[in-house]
């Protein structure tokens, strides 16, 4: 039985059918939505017009999971897991209908659900989140019916830049309101700061260490702008990228175990700790950070793929792990790409480990290669061991993906010497005679090397 | 002593400077040629016009290398090395003054000559190599001069399919001459397959399986057609694109060690085998490939760079290693993408172990995202251990650098299995949610499980 009809959900679920088939194992799923198995992650490029409906964005509709007979009950919510009776209640949202169902395996797969903070206007017309498929048909519905001007993005992460892109290529002006030092904050500010001057080269207001207090709205009732502290920002339209936290409210009524940022615990099988048969999985979960020992909660399509295809191998009879992360995420913002991986600074700090930080700048290509394009690459390297701790990347067309290297090169225990022996890659248009990760890493061990104690 | 002043040799004497003034160590480099420090690997893109000039290939004048305390002589080839007596034997080209010159430490990098089999017409007007600047610039001079329809590129490795770009960049008909059974034999035939239907759609004639034998030439003693067993090839101008051997003719008289490839023996250190204060790098060694546990001869200016970087350290008084390659390669073809790194089958099968090898076909960016361009990835992982073995990449955009993750998957001895809980980075316009690495990691899992004993 699963509970979520998303990612980590419909993954566990289908990688199960195709381990055990339909006489040998039934499988139900629930889910709230009006949509299974669709690419939240796809939203700001459909509201910014790169992909052309919605239905590009649905990785596999309810009537194809049925097809392989998965039980999919869509807008059919969970209310109460009962841990210690092996059921779960839910409710049918179209009827309101309630049921028990039994269950031999649970799988929890809940998601994570947007901070949208109390503040008065919030809930105005004009003020889109952008968590679902409905969000994103709300928001290019108000669009296509007010054709403002002037749009407010709140929040400076990933979906807070993507989503400042999608209102620049809507032709809105955009300002985006922060509340950090800088845009970014899985960057270190000065990698951040980067970011910042990029944006605003691309004509983005971005305000920093502002904390919105209010949304006003006008005497229609649809908002008109953004206040904080210090100022007040005209918005035909406002959309709340501000995070997520795990959707745990389920799993904590039924006394599962909780981590320190809200998400399940699992072992390395994806099994919920201390319950043979209850298993969770994508952005309702905590992983375990590889680098620093220590557990994260960090929401992203590519791991609940994961978590669900290990869980549907063990629910299936088989065996596979999910052993951790590395923190690696990549983003863009029009034609500048962002990327990371491991710790920054203050990941360092908080986990006890000394470490040099060095900052380079490079290209993308050969410097005599057409468009090759400027990157700036910071490498971080614990002190002594000379181990690879993090690497940051902010540059244009080629620099995103490179960051890649650093996430096996972490994953595998690397020390920055050995990185400056790799083999990558090299020919004129695809990078320098040094790639810029080497180059980084050469730095890296000359500050570590010069380093006394 | 550096005998050969390109990028092993000068990367050599420019890092052993960095840790030695002038008044601590002297530095003299022999260059036989008009340039030093030139970038071979970009000749192709200024005859195809990508880049603008010849200077921009080169990364550092013999002034600018002068003006940092580094004898640089230029039009000096050196002629012969007494190793016991310490000491190099040295002629002035111009002058033809001769002159022994003692040494303390000796770097050979003397680079590699092109195959030019001893055919008739070889040496006839409107036949080119491509190895150096001159050699770049006698091209160009010879497409000025005569401005025909119909080139014909003799060989199908990276020069010969990059220079099948560059003459169609000059708006050339193109034929390509290759020996193989497919266009290039550092892919396996299936992969280098694609390479050859792609070719054919850019309007390039590709003729596999074809030995030339003659050239032929017109009654103005230019070139006019090339000819194989089966057929004759009309050609303005040709050419040679037919592979490279180690450059060791002077270290093979002075009694060096030489590998089956013909390339320098070294230590780890990058010194000569055998010999305390004689050092090598670039094309004319041979480099240990850490998947096969055998010596290769690969010639390619990263590698060149690496080398001169760990010489200059060691003879500098610091201590560096180059420990060995996987054979990572990357090129393209028009838009054409190729990527390969670690072992072929056919490498495998020469070292010994058994693989399963399995092939996907996936997507650049998400599938919906505009510009997902097509790629496929092989995959080979040793039976039984399901160890990375290699990986061939050939696709559009975005799929060449891939490759640098299986690189580094390939020196960490990472499995198969591991590969597929790798961390890397996913955005919708960077990777599906599964990277294609990633996919093919998993049905190399899948083919190595199934397979019994």
């Amino acid at each position: 039985m699963v509970v979520g009809g998303d990612a980590a959900g419909m993954s566990a679920a289908s990688q199960a059918r195709r381990m055990k088939g339909p006489g040998e194992l039934e499988i139900v799923a629930f889910e709230r939505g009006h949509f299974a198995s669709f690419s939240a992650c796809g939203i700001p490029y459909w509201v910014g017009g790169d992909v052309p409906g919605r239905d590009a964005l649905i990785a596999r509709t309810p009537e194809e999971h049925r097809a392989r007979d998965i039980d999919l009950r869509m807008r059919t919510e969970v209310t109460e897991i009962d841990v210690d009776g092996g059921r779960v209640r839910s409710r049918d949202l179209e009827s309101g209908a309630e049921e028990w169902t039994p269950y031999d395996d649970l799988v929890i797969a809940t998601g994570a659900r947007p901070l949208r903070p109390d503040l008065p206007g919030i809930d105005a017309p004009g003020v889109h989140g952008v968590q679902t498929l409905d969000d994103g048909q709300a928001l290019l519905d108000t669009l296509a019916a007010t054709p403002g001007r002037r749009a407010v993005v709140v929040g400076a992460g990933y979906i807070g830049v993507e989503m400042a892109e999608a209102m620049i290529n809507r032709g809105y002006e955009v300002t985006v309101v922060n509340r950090g030092a800088e845009p970014m904050a899985t960057l270190d500010p000065d990698m951040g700061r980067l970011v910042h001057r990029a944006m605003e080269g691309m004509g983005i207001t971005m305000v920093n260490d502002a904390e919105v207090t209010e949304l006003l709205t006008g005497d229609d009732g649809r908002v008109r702008a953004v206040v904080t502290k210090d100022a007040e920002y005209p918005a035909d339209v406002v959309v709340l990228g501000m995070g997520v936290v795990p959707e745990t409210a389920l799993a904590k009524a039924a006394g599962l175990p909780l981590g320190g940022h809200g998400g399940l615990l699992t072992d390395r099988a994806m099994r919920v700790r201390g319950h043979e048969n209850v298993w969770a999985g994508g952005d309702c979960v905590e992983v375990l950070d590889l680098v620093s020992g220590s557990e994260r909660h960090i929401p992203l399509g590519t791991h609940a793929n994961k978590h669900g295809q290990v869980i549907g191998a063990n629910v299936g009879g088989g065996y596979a792990t999910f052993p951790g992360v590395v923190g690696t995420a990549v983003s863009k913002v029009c034609e500048l790409e962002i990327a990371r991986t491991g710790l920054r600074e203050k990941d360092a700090h908080r986990a006890g480990l000394r470490f040099e930080a060095v900052t380079i700048e490079s290209t993308s290509r050969a410097g005599y290669y057409p468009d090759a394009a400027p990157m700036t690459v910071k490498m971080l390297a614990e002190r002594r061991t000379g181990r690879l701790l993090g690497v940051q990347i902010v540059g244009r067309e080629g620099a995103g993906k490179r960051v890649d290297v650093a996430a096996v090169a972490l994953t595998a225990g690397m020390t920055v010497e050995q990185m400056t022996s790799l083999d990558l890659g090299y020919a004129p248009p695809f990078s320098p005679v040094w790639d810029p990760v080497l180059v980084a890493a050469r730095k890296a061990v000359a500050a570590v090397r010069s380093r006394q104690g």
